[in-house]
């Protein structure tokens, strides 16, 4: 029940365990073909999709140094380990930050991103996160969208962990560069990573110099159009990728949204059924962070989750470690999954002290999951 | 029969299909543990192996970005497709690059060598390759370390391909950067790439300003030293190569070094006994590059091997494109496994209207194999 690497679907592990093939031969150009289709239409673009062998810090990586020239100027919005990410990767690459920072668990406002535009107008581009992963927040990508649009700059936004379980439209919300990991709502092992790139963002990267060979994208253009990648690609993940695809297409990408818009409801009255307090201001779809207990010791709790009932659910970091705790609702995890972990909580907070009523949680949850059936299409 | 991706032992294809685990998790720190333990046995050396998530590309650019600062001389010597890489990136990081071409198909002499770094006793590195995937010539990297040791300068080896099929002995060599890749004579899938790094190039890299983040071997090796990673690895992929490496540890490296040498020769004594030359003038043990016969295109050569018998060979790239077709004779690939193909060879060329004694090129293979199992230990 952590936020990545998530579960890979039974169809999926079967798929790795066959024999490898190579990767320049009329089969596996016709699953790189299929892969990048379904990668359009869960991504929502007619964008160009590019396939990284890397984690998805590799394609942040693409984005910032493919992007923004040496001493040129980048806005970063900053919630969180990840967002915080991008201007590292700025730092490392000579970029000029302009950092816009607002407290873990905070979402950022789509009028701080106008006035920021507005001072500099000289910004090639702003980066940004749809599910700020170490907060469980979810931002608002497609107000951002409206603001950065028309300002001249290119919006990036790492949808590492957030795309495939929240909606995301890419075209619609004026996203100039997505970046995507496989190992989160994707269900595939780690070790892909994806961006989708915009003519906009094409015209940027052919007019400037790029400190780039791995990840110059320009390569991974020219091949793709050939159902090629310019480096050997990590062929069973890409055929274990494209199984999910199929999946998440057999259920509809509008019901994978829903299904984990679902889950993240019911989590969330689940816990505070139990007294416990969710941490973001605006939660996101994919996860939700939790303020650990007082008087409870976080790690302990996480780690007799684990060896009492094997749930396994992630810490925090940076400067929330030991502050909240994290489930996820990506990929295949579905209700009973969610219900089961809040009863794991339940017991184990009652068995190291804590006043709680066991099944108000689960009772909590299940209400919400109760009343979306009885109104909702079924998921 | 291609030089890579090459097959994956059974037993490593059914840990691919397991549920994907955790990485920080103990389980998945001991695996990472036992798999640096296993790439120093293989690499033959002490210094730290660093595992990152791409092909052997990333790898290579990692050596590169870390190593010589911008502006800062290498030395590259060029024979091939991959050698010339080097170059490429080089340039790419704006390194300024000294080339040494030997034709393709051509060994490096290490006097040339020798005479270049007093040319240039400012380069900071000299780049170079163990087996050239290219052309098939297998480089004295043992001659050319001991030039380029006491000269100052550090030596790269390019070994994606040849290490674990040859001999490679890191330390012995003073060999300072090491890249290996996973989908060669490692016999993992494509996606995983490492590097050795001797005390002398991590003085160098602590020393310069890198434009590096997710090649950042720092990084890597402050997270190593934890048994960690500084991002999501390839779970799966590793947990196949740790497999792998029992494997290899269990037939013992000289072993399967002492295979892949019979495997070369007697598929270079077989080709020969067909009227077929080998195309470079120092062969490498971890493939067999051979000039296509006079009068019979390559490619339609290539392709009656697969749909005929299924058997894939690798065709020329670059200058030698159509010239000459690629065996390889790396990781699980065995004795009947090269006579077989040695067979189908036999076999469509006399389909394709060739004056060959069928059975000549796998009787010669055979007698070199017989003539090993009569002296040596068996293989």
């Amino acid at each position: 029940m952590t936020p990545g690497p998530t579960q890979v679907p039974e169809s999926s592990l079967l798929l790795l365990a066959r024999q490898v093939s190579h990767h320049r031969t009329p089969e596996f150009r016709r699953t790189l073909a299929e892969v990048i289709d379904g990668l359009k239409y869960v991504f929502q673009t007619q964008n160009d999709v590019l396939i990284l062998t890397s984690s998805g810090t590799g394609a942040m990586e693409a984005a910032v140094a493919n992007l923004v020239p040496r001493g040129g100027k980048a806005i970063v919005l900053e919630s969180g380990k990840f967002s915080e990410r991008w201007s590292e990767l700025c730092e490392a690459f000579g970029v000029q930050v302009v950092r816009h920072q607002v407290p873990w668990g905070q979402p950022f406002e789509a009028r701080d991103v106008a006035s920021l535009l507005r001072q500099h107008a000289d910004a090639v581009a702003v980066f940004t996160t749809l599910q700020e992963t170490s907060t469980g927040v979810g931002h608002d990508i497609e107000a951002i969208g409206r603001v950065v649009g028309p300002s001249g700059a290119l919006l990036v936004v790492d949808g590492i962990s957030g795309v495939g379980a929240m909606p995301c439209r890419t075209d619609d919300w004026q996203i100039d560069v997505l970046v995507v990991g496989g190992q989160k709502a994707l269900m595939a092992p780690p070790g892909l990573a994806f961006l989708a790139v915009s003519p906009a963002a094409w015209r940027q990267i052919e007019s400037i110099q790029r400190p780039v060979y791995y990840f110059d994208l320009l390569a991974y253009r020219q091949a793709i159009h050939k159902s090629d990648t310019p480096f050997t690609p990590a062929i069973p993940l890409i055929a274990a990728l494209a199984e999910n695809l199929r999946l998440i297409r057999e259920e509809g990408l509008e019901n994978v949204w829903a299904r984990a818009e679902l889950l993240s409801r019911a989590t969330r009255a689940g816990v505070e059924a139990l007294g416990l307090s969710v941490f973001p201001a605006r939660p996101a779809c994919g996860m939700t962070a939790v303020c650990a207990p007082e008087g409870i010791p976080c790690d302990a709790l996480l780690k007799r989750l684990d060896s009492r009932f094997g749930v396994k659910l992630a810490g925090g970091q940076g400067p929330v470690k030991g502050k909240i705790f994290r489930i996820a609702h990506l990929g295949i995890i579905d209700e009973l999954d969610v219900l089961s972990t809040l009863a794991a909580i339940e017991l184990v907070l009652v068995e190291m002290g804590r006043d709680v009523t066991l099944g108000a949680g689960v009772g909590a949850a299940s209400r919400v999951m109760a009343e979306a059936a009885a109104t909702g299409p079924s998921v």
